[in-house]
């Protein structure tokens, strides 16, 4: 059977044989230390929980509209004046099937056959292939500590071609936990919005920064698509849930494919997601950010101890990319032995784009402190 | 803000915005028989909500594999075992967010640029936007009473050119509520595999037939892809679940695809579908199919008496799909009068395709009996 030629550009995750690997090991009886997990280890708070089966208990179980609950966009839509000052229309939300469903929303509707997207490399690695799925031409701009791993203007200026059309940036950053501040956000709208492009920013991991809150790019302008999850912050990875901000006259396009593309996101997620906005919620997901950033706090010295690059502090996230060069010039095979010989997981480079992957790795710090603390002691011996 | 090509393929459905109107008479107080809505109005099974309540409880709330739980895997596969007699491997099942995700999985993984897709026209309308996605061109396939509202084989092969990627057909159909026999789906893959194209099976209202078991494509090939879901049979809709069974040697790419377009489907709706295929809720499900039977059994002659043409028994789904022609040469307008002025709602034949649209109409027998009862009054009294 003949398959598409995108299958040809669109790679697995190394990351999934490490951690198939790791789960053999596991089942051997190693000990290993999973740092490789893009995903917080929290299960989702108790009273999301709990909304969640109160959902079920009263038969939330039919269809919503594909654009979400009208009650779920106007939370979310507050949610934005309470915590960034910054005024949204319910109508400009989309309720998503996990942010996964947002970005390809943005692609359907935006991306030609051909045209370029704009994006950081290292980056997250689905993006790109969003853009192939539409047969579109991802572009890494290859980002290094100088410009805090984010594109610049005057590196977005120099990838720009008439058939670019759109710049997709992530503020944190995947992998880098690095962010965009409101002026540079400011310079790229205008920048790409002069070209005719959009600008999309992905911000699933606002929530989890740990000095003053990220800007958000909806300050900027109501003429953007921001990106954003209850995976990360609110701990709702497996409900499958997110959404996007659309600027209002493309909600009508986005909708429409959203009818066809998926119909709708699950409904008890979406009955239990508006729970998520409460303040006891809030409360909770301010310890576990207090958590998160305690891990980073011992993570982050502990490494570049052992001689690990990380030469830009990571602002959000939970993730530390790190130049591994000290080491190996072949981040894969470093991350192999790690696994092998010292049970310590960790992502190589290479799933985050061509530029300079041989020389980085990122570890995630979605595992309790002692668990890094172990991992430490681990790469310490084994280094 | 300039938009992709494709989202001029792409359409909003008429029903949308007829549901819309009728949401609004109702509001303002006017009853409105609801007949036009492609989704069952029983809720979940009561064991199905148990056992997501469960899964809630118990904290299953991170992702998933890409391709679903492994046990749902399994006890997919062996449904088919014990329903079809029908030997299936758990490696084949792919779990997906609804069969939307499946149908889009296939596409992407097989249809480029300007590929052409052969499907029944009239069909369910998502299927030309899954392969608009990708940029192939979907073809419709006139299908008449002739052929019980199927492609015959002849049609297939008179459709077929160097550039088809693919065929895919509907067992029961939506619209129209026909099946596909055995024979005629072994003559479709037949030919399709001869010419180096793929079959693709939707069977989602597989279960919701009321004669014989419908044949499942299964028995004829393992080298098909057939779609499924949790959504109409197993009243799960609002769950977001459904399924792919694909070539064995194909899930290693729609496991990439997967990882990368939606992660994962829905953790508490896996868990909680687990359960479906147990005794005591397919019995649930066997006295709702009796239901929709019974349903069915009133509204097929009621509708041939007020003058609809229904040429063909359907034999599953919920659906009647009616020749209009003798009321007007407008369905939309038509449904619109409907809406307006009986207070019954259906939807335009516009939804399913460009073949005849103006002179047909899908009545849904999604809700009660007595509703139906009460609709078929209003008709009459109108017609």
């Amino acid at each position: 059977m003949k398959t598409a030629d995108r299958m040809r550009f669109i790679q697995p995750f190394h990351v999934m044989a490490l951690l198939g690997r790791a789960r053999e090991l596991e089942a051997a009886g190693r000990s290993i230390i999973h740092m490789e997990i893009g995903e917080p280890d929290f299960v989702t708070p108790q009273p999301v929980i709990d909304a969640g089966i109160r959902a079920l208990a009263e038969g939330y179980t039919h269809y919503t509209p594909a654009v979400g609950l009208a009650a779920l966009r106007a939370r979310i839509a507050a949610f934005y004046g309470e915590r960034y000052g910054v005024s949204v229309e319910p109508g400009r939300i989309v309720v998503t099937p996990g942010a996964s469903a947002a970005l390809q929303l943005v692609m359907a509707a935006l991306v030609n056959p051909g045209d370029r997207v704009l994006m950081a490399d290292p980056g997250y690695p689905c993006n790109r292939n969003f853009v192939y799925l539409v047969n579109g031409e991802p572009v890494g701009i290859p980002v290094t500590a100088a410009t805090g791993y984010q594109p610049s203007l005057e590196q977005v200026e120099a990838h720009w071609s008439q058939d670019t059309a759109a710049l997709l940036v992530a503020s944190p950053s995947n992998p880098t936990g690095t962010l965009l501040d409101a002026d540079t956000l400011q310079a790229l709208h205008d920048f790409t919005s002069a070209q005719g492009g959009a600008l999309v920013v992905d911000e699933i991991y606002h929530g989890l920064v740990y000095g003053e809150t990220a800007a958000t790019a909806l300050a900027v302008s109501e003429d953007l698509f921001v990106i954003n999850s209850f995976s990360k912050y609110f701990g709702m990875t497996g409900w499958r849930l997110g959404w996007l901000v659309a600027p209002l006259a493309m909600v009508p396009e986005i909708d429409k494919l959203a009818q066809n593309l998926f119909l709708a996101a699950p409904t008890p997620s979406q009955y239990a997601a508006l729970r998520a906005f409460d303040p006891d919620n809030l409360e909770i997901l301010e310890s576990r950010r207090q958590a998160f950033r305690e891990r980073r706090d011992y993570l982050l010295p502990a490494l570049r101890e052992l001689g690990f690059g990380i030469p830009v502090t990571p602002a959000g996230a939970f993730y530390l990319y790190a130049d591994c060069s000290r080491f190996t010039d072949d981040s894969y095979t470093f991350s192999q032995r790690l696994l092998e010989e010292a049970g310590v997981a960790i992502t190589p480079g290479t799933d985050f784009g061509i530029f300079q992957p041989e020389r980085h790795v990122r570890f995630a710090y979605t595992t309790s402190l002692e668990n890094l603390q172990e991992g430490v002691r681990r790469l310490h011996d084994y280094l």
